[in-house]
């Protein structure tokens, strides 16, 4: 059974300031719940109408039922658990060879797709300007799943980071060099912009060299490619060799 | 004012099988419909609180007002207008360069994110398996934008079209060639699949090589790329030289 206090303390994780308040995120669904049980993310309660699937071993399940499950889930068709996970301490920043930096994203998908190619791509540390959508975001959650067991995501002021770095900043944008020409070091830091406003003034002043993903279409064409898209496509002309 | 009539049109045009029979589609808020209006789709019923930012120059307007615009929005926040647009007569198939051919994408944002690839890549044909989500879904319009008036999205049986299109054809897979050193040629159709269960054993049996991003980070992870991101690096791939 659900008490009111935990239905209550389950739909106040879904801001950011509750979530810090009681150091607590929201993941859903077996698949979900079991990626971040596997990469070892604290369980503090699973609330679910059956534990057969989850590998939650027996310890924290609350038992509920199917309408109790369509109370606390946000889905738009509940799969069987809604589980609440430990946020863990913060971690010191990994200085890898490859960093990306984000400067004010704000979509929880598009930061969700951000930590998925990091991780895929090997990149060990995403470094966050403190105004970019917080990573434990329930739409942000269910996009990563276990990648963000495998990528440190830090936010911190991007502006002191970059400076302090000594390293080459590399800034994704419009009217840069073509990324197919450019040379990309083993060694450097990726920044990625805001998705209506791009990098701000303050952040492309620590900029080394701006690159872009040069258009084959019409040049008509006035919509610039999405975030998470051109993340992808710079990450892999980062690590192809 | 909208009339019973217009708020049960607008409400079916959600569904695809209303779609067909009426002909017509909706796209929501200012840039979204300008960028229809721009790209000459024919304007069926523009509703709209004001018309000031529009670019329909009087033709079909509807004055509606703010309790009415949120009654016919999908959007969470309603942004002025609602637009109905005719559908227009399916092209025939160009035989350009290459040609990306999807096998049951399901989700709607994921076809419009290919389709603004599609575009931004300057490939003109996107082929689709019948059973792949439709063009004129409100979320693939919402996400497209002025792109669907530059790629021409066919619904066709990719089966036939394969055998019959004497052309190299490439398929993304988990175990394919590395594709940072396989041969990419300037003419081929490319094929992504269905986003649980990839390219289906019918279409693979047409496909002449199999091509993937290989995974720089740790191997344990078993999430794979999703579909439109994977579409951004290979695309990516094929165009640069």
């Amino acid at each position: 059974m659900v008490s009111k206090n935990q239905l209550k303390l389950i739909t106040s994780l879904h801001q950011k300031k509750y979530r810090n308040k009681y150091n607590l995120f929201v993941a859903e669904g077996i698949k979900v719940i079991n990626e971040y049980l596997d990469a070892g993310f604290e369980l503090h309660q699973l609330f679910a109408t059956s534990f057969d699937a989850f590998h939650s071993e027996g310890k924290n399940e609350v038992e509920i039922t199917e309408t109790e499950l369509k109370k606390i889930s946000r889905l738009n068709s509940p799969n069987v658990g809604v589980a609440l996970f430990k946020i863990p301490a913060a971690k010191p920043i990994v200085k890898d060879k490859l960093i990306v930096g984000l400067d004010e994203v704000n979509d929880p998908g598009n930061l969700g797709t951000i930590i998925r190619l990091c991780d895929w791509f090997g990149v060990r540390q995403l470094v966050c300007s403190e105004n970019t959508v917080d990573c434990y975001n329930p739409k942000v959650i269910q996009a990563t799943m276990g990648s963000l067991s495998r990528v440190n995501v830090s936010y911190i002021s991007l502006k002191t980071f970059l400076t302090e770095a000594e390293l080459p900043i590399f800034a994704a944008m419009m009217d840069g060099e073509n990324v197919y020409e450019a040379h990309l070091p083993e060694n450097g830091i990726l920044i990625m912009g805001n998705e209506a406003n791009g990098i701000s003034e303050e952040i492309l002043q620590a900029v080394t060299k701006s690159i872009s993903i040069p258009r084959f279409g019409d040049l008509q064409q006035t919509e610039s490619l999405n975030v998470a898209t051109a993340t992808a496509i710079l990450l892999s002309e980062f690590k192809r060799r």
